[in-house]
């Protein structure tokens, strides 16, 4: 199959267009049908598939750091009557499985990115819903803060999966009906086995949409409420973006190497090597020099590297099951950066930077492959890097080198970078011991191998005469082991503690629509989606589980 | 296949032994090599299927009713150096996946009720592990507040299912280790890709059990330890227990009849309208008479009536699709009867009552059968029968009957029978408006269907004109939706608010161990599940998901 490349700019894409107009922006869905990223289907009616998505999740993210004096996004479509049918339906009925189930957490982290957008940077969006809102269109304007529907006796929204195609809205839909928007669940449940949706004032009755208005009207209702969220914002000091540059990455078949992370393929091994680099020189102490420094920042331009590497690898390298963290540099350099960002996240691109440093490291967590940190001499396992190793399932950690290899903390590891669950990962691993969490966090020092095993730091203090074969076996072992139950377990071991709507989303639902993708009354032969648009009726196994 | 009776007594267990001494209970497991409940397989190494978990939710049931003066509940083996090896793997592997889902559902539904035994009862268990101790045996442990480990060298608990079998732990394993006994997330990493488990020192220092000693000094410490929580627990007030009588029950190809519910099954259509019939006579409104109807009291029988048709419906009938709820009797005299036990709530026996009522209800909310309540003329949804509507996905009630159709709430309404998500029914229902539930509460009056659609409690009220078609069409379609959709959308909409460690079990860890059930890897030809124990090595479809 061809290369997936999760880079793009505005220049490039094909399927969406941003207007700005003061600080107001408008997001223009305008799919062109031959423009899908594998042949073999056409994007009609607004119908979407993961190129649409990569556009989708670029254009969110230069907004917030290009164009940081929008209050309020717009998402319109640029067809009439049609704002979108959803995830192509044939693209989906072709995919294999383990495309559907990456695409499907793709599109997730890209509604949470826009949901993010507007609780962390006062980006609010509207979905201005002017006709057909079914499936993932609908699931897309759930993402939004408000949903305006054209109330025209036909244009509505719904969630056709379950009763059309005998699967679940993929994108968190069924969790943002009933915990974001509070639909009565009996509502959720006829809402959710109703092909043709609900449309006008029993829309607005149920919390489906904010409000319904007619045609006439629609076009000033939307720009009334976007005003209505500008006024509402804090104040524009005046603040001027900065440009994302396209990465420097060089993408062969077996190595990304981009100027700050290099991942290595083993594809005989299934493992990858993921190598970060710390920074070099003096961290950009005030806010000019941040600016200047822009997307050449070293943390941001660390966070947007792994976050293109881990898309590589989800989309281009499936059987890669063991993801190998490794750092090099200096320790203290990375402190001495993380704490120079910390002291300027009052400014709006620190606070930027690290909340795409804290997307990064969700996806991270939220990548299905076993993560083993390797924390050997030259590395650089602290404060911002040390959360590599906290993501990790597990770590091995140097013990007796000359000099000793350290790890440390610092202030980005206090409660910047929460996970999904809402907790730090520091909180999330001492659950049972809170106070552990302060100690460690007091400690100003870095931690050698004996302290880092004795803090809890670490899993395995290996030294010098085990550390090969101890870490080699590991690997192997694990490398080996059936890639489901490993997906299974981490799932159920990574999201310990609270559970968020966004856990839910990766969670409970995505797990239910992995298992409905996997089943015959779907996918089989004869499944409801393989037969979508075809002559023959799906046959179905009517025992309940 | 041979129907399923998930009824049985002390004198017709087969695996199970129980013992008493004082306020201490032994539950003895020795399960019977060749007492499996179908043919195929044998249950070596003290290894269960489900006719061994229908004694043990039994067992548990029956101390908390026969023996309320029981305070501490060993749980051990009758055979040497072999605690328990778990769900027999032959059993699963040769079992559908449906059957798979609903015994792994079953088993997790009697764990939680060890905890909840020991939360809401008092009656704590120790798990006295003697040797092997593995998978579901292990899980078993998790379930106790205690768990003790001999110290002989050998003997180790460990959670192999992953790395020996390609599945999860399918009891609530993963779940109990990191959020209940709160390892460490690494570790727990460790112990569960780890087939020969954990033992000794370590396994103390990990968390994963609370002692180990000598096999000299085994039996005295385990005594201890009961002794302990006997004396831990509130003084011991002469308490009497009830005898739980067998159900009169007339369980037919298609009927089942007890004394208050009635389960007639039509496997056409694929629905089995689910009748209650409300009290009759009046309360028993002091401790003596709630004692002297012992199980006859009508809250009590009722609720164990239900309970064992849910099981039946589940295991006997795996095609019926959607469950009609319906009701019959004095809407008062239900609420009369809640009345009275909630009056009692203080009093052991009434407690117990309330809490079977209570576990009764979240077998019905985790019932993957679609749930829709009619609300007609002669029905008594009122109080805990009105838990059945709250419960069902959706319901219908007739307007403008004469007598009017009422429905009302009453104190078992307000938080005595909470879902798994820890909000009662009406909390969960009316998440996006809190105050409502207030409101409802303080509503004495029964409500007419224009009230309770008003009120929000009811789903549709359609008139005697519209019922028929209305109510028809609703069941055909329900009836006629792909199966599986319907149980994830079910399971995304019915635990919305927060999580607990139910509803993580149930949700999170379930679905991903539907999903592996269901995968190639597992249970295909070539999959490790169906290779089990032959010379063939299974064959994985690398790509990670």
């Amino acid at each position: 199959m061809k290369t997936i490349d999760c880079e793009t700019n505005p220049g490039a894409y094909r399927h969406l267009r941003l207007t700005f107009d003061g600080a107001v922006a408008t997001l223009i869905i305008d799919i062109q049908e031959d423009g899908g990223l594998k042949p073999g289907y056409q994007l009609k009616l607004n119908s979407y598939d993961l190129g649409v998505d990569i556009e989708l999740a670029d254009a969110i993210e230069r907004l917030r750091f290009e164009h940081p004096e929008i209050k309020a996004v717009v998402v319109r479509s640029g067809k009439d009557r049609i704002f979108s049918a959803g995830a192509n339906i044939y693209m989906l009925a072709s995919s294999s499985h383990p495309y559907k189930v990456n695409f499907c957490k793709f599109t997730n982290e890209t509604r949470l990115a826009m949901e993010e957008a507007s609780r962390e940077s006062g980006q609010h969006y509207i979905a201005a819903v002017n006709g057909i809102c079914s499936g993932g269109g609908y699931e897309l304007a759930l993402a939004a803060d408000e949903i305006v529907l054209v109330d025209d006796g036909s244009a509505a929204v719904a969630l056709p999966e379950a009763p059309l195609l005998g699967v679940l809205p993929g994108t968190g839909g069924l969790t943002r009906l009933v915990d974001k928007r509070k639909v009565r669940r009996d509502r959720a449940d006829v809402f959710s086995t109703l092909v043709e949706g609900i449309k006008g004032k029993r829309a607005v009755e149920w919390g489906l949409v904010d409000r319904v208005v007619p045609r006439s009207q629609f076009d000033a209702t939307v720009q009334e409420r976007a005003r209505a969220l500008v006024e509402a914002a804090p104040n524009d000091s005046g603040e001027k973006g900065i440009e994302l540059k396209p990465l420097d990455a060089e993408r062969t078949e077996n190595r990304l190497v981009y100027r700050h992370v290099t991942v290595t393929i083993d594809p005989e091994r299934r493992t990858a090597e993921v190598m970060v680099r710390g920074p070099e020189g003096e961290p950009p102490e005030t806010v000019e020099a941040l600016h200047k420094a822009g997307c050449d920042s070293w943390t941001l331009a660390m966070a947007r590297e792994l976050d293109d590497a881990l898309c590589q690898l989800r989309f281009n390298h499936e059987t890669v099951g063991l993801l190998i963290l490794k750092t090099t540099g200096d320790p203290e350099r990375v402190l001495a950066f993380d704490r120079a960002l910390a002291r300027l996240a009052d400014n709006w691109l620190a606070r930027e930077i690290i909340l795409k440093l804290r997307r990064t490291l969700k996806r991270l967590d939220l990548t299905a492959r076993s993560l083993f940190a390797l924390v050997e001499p030259g590395s650089c396992f602290a404060g911002s890097l040390f959360e590599l190793a906290l993501a990790a399932d597990r770590s091995y950690m140097l013990d007796g080198a000359e000099p000793p290899v350290m790890v440390g903390l610092g202030p980005l590891n206090g409660g910047l970078l929460p996970m999904s669950n809402g907790l730090s990962r520091l909180e999330t691993r001492f659950l049972g011991d809170p106070t552990r969490v302060q100690q460690i966090l007091e400690h100003k020092e870095l931690f050698d191998a004996e302290e880092a095993d004795e803090y809890g730091l670490v899993t395995f203090v290996p030294d010098e005469l085990d550390w090969d074969d101890e870490v080699r076996i590991a690997i192997e072992e694990r490398a080996g082991f059936w890639p489901d139950a490993m997906t299974g377990t981490e799932a159920s071991l990574r999201f310990r503690g609270p559970e968020s709507m966004e856990t839910k989303i990766f969670g409970r639902l995505t797990a239910w629509q992995n298992w409905i993708f996997q089943r015959p009354n779907a996918v089989g032969e004869k499944g409801a989606l393989t037969l979508y648009g075809k002559q023959t009726l799906p046959e179905f196994d009517w025992r309940k589980t």
